[in-house]
């Protein structure tokens, strides 16, 4: 199927989608974005989304002239256009295209660009298994909260993972805490079965899995508690997890070298991934 | 006059002249850059800056097909269908075209991006009157001596430069050291004429103006130390001044809101100026 995406007001066949090599995404990192889950040819989780890509916007001093609203028809029409039933939805603002000066333009238009794809099914064997994680230490900004595409750091340690063999890098703060994944949250449970995640602040990006997660786990009366946590609490934990919106609620089973919670993956991420599974399929067909 | 651009192996109309919305640069801010002044139609110091590109490449694990001589010759031949007498030519690499995902494509073609552009003179009242610069907290990533394109941190400080009615934002780390500016490396000259500038490390930048700047200095016998400096020493420093391709030697008078040096420039600064404007033309003549 060929594909289609979101230009800047058209949409357009996806081998031409293309932006000005002024473009300030491009020669600045100076954008935002957002990547949504489709379940049944459905946005998932979209209000959210839109919240969180409002603040990533206000928080570089960027207007868009566009309407939530508007914005929500594109994206609709992104995921029609493709055909997709169960994917993802790719959008990117950036500043606009200028002549190249650091400050920002005092004339410049918001480029949008939109893209969606369908996704196979995630391999049960992630499930079964469980996935292993390296550590890396977390060299990047101070505003990890914005959604920023300036992910320089984030791709160097991903790459890192994928030559260690490993699905994801979680990085390691100067005290020893892990804050997050270079893409993803990350989670621990411990003896009691209460969940532990990072709290948020500057330092990581505040996931709408994570937040789905943690609103599922505290109406089924689970125990949720926002702090740091060091690599050597989370190598002792009794589970280990991360979320995204593309790896859903995904079981850690070693941190580098070391084991976690024996090996396998644990109850209580099981039933978190059930849990969110069921609050993706029930919301589609709403 | 219409502009040209080189585009991946192509001379296209600069107005024409995109990339594609999958380049990993527009998502990922995953690339590097150089800019290079020209004078008299004659690139200046280009094999430092040819040096410390592949030092930034290499830092990030990208590969390039394209040799020096052949990047060489596309950099002359954009000046030249640019006409460009006096003026600026920007290079832009990034690891190519590929599906979104964070870890680095199996296959993709690095992107390669051209322009350059005449400069009207330098005012000669930044060079008589100084500027003035505002400090802010150096929130940026741990690896700011690779040149790379994610440079949110970086718009995001000169834009407040601006707003403040200051040339530059210096950056000071949690010790109160100035690290250097969003664009340009920062220096102070003490009271018995030395010179005073970061040393090179994972914090900086090594600009090329910096070093070219260093070695005239040093060849005058100025003596020149390389160090953290506080706030608090620059702004009871004689001179001040900062350096890079487009600002050249600009004299600072003024941080926040205390007078550098009598609040005028000084004669080491001019002295390193005219040092400097005679290096440029000198080797242009070459």
């Amino acid at each position: 199927m060929s594909r289609v995406a979101y230009v800047n007001g058209r949409y357009v066949p996806f081998a031409d989608a293309a932006v000005h090599i002024e473009d300030r995404g491009y020669q600045f990192a100076d954008g935002v974005y957002e990547v949504m889950a489709v379940r049944n040819g459905r946005l998932a989780d979209l209000e959210p989304h839109l919240d969180r890509l409002d603040r990533s916007l206000a928080e570089i001093f960027m207007n868009t002239s566009m309407s939530r609203r508007a914005l929500a028809v594109v994206l609709e029409e992104v995921v029609r256009r493709n055909r997709v039933i169960d994917g993802i939805i790719y959008l990117q603002m950036t500043r606009g295209v200028a002549r190249r000066d650091h400050a920002f333009p005092d004339l410049s238009k918001t480029s949008l660009v939109v893209t969606a794809r369908g996704m196979p099914p995630r391999p049960t064997a992630i499930l079964e298994k469980g996935v292993n994680v390296i550590t890396v230490p977390d060299i990047r900004w101070q505003r990890c909260d914005i959604k920023s595409i300036s992910l320089l750091p984030n791709i160097l340690a991903k790459q890192q993972a994928r030559e260690a063999g490993a699905y994801e890098a979680w990085m390691v703060d100067e005290e020893d805490q892990i804050t997050e994944g270079s893409s993803t949250n990350a989670w621990i449970v411990d003896d009691a079965g209460d969940l532990i995640t990072r709290h948020l602040d500057n330092a990581i990006l505040s996931g709408i899995t994570r937040m789905v997660v943690s609103d599922l786990a505290m109406r089924q009366q689970r125990r949720l508690v926002e702090r740091s946590f060091t690599l050597k609490e989370a190598e002792h934990a009794a589970e280990a997890f991360l979320t995204s919106t593309t790896s859903f609620v995904t079981p850690v089973v070693q941190i580098n070298d070391t084991p976690v919670g024996g090996g396998a993956p644990g109850p209580v991420t099981r039933a978190l991934y059930d849990l969110y599974e069921a609050h993706l399929s029930g919301q589609s067909t709403a």
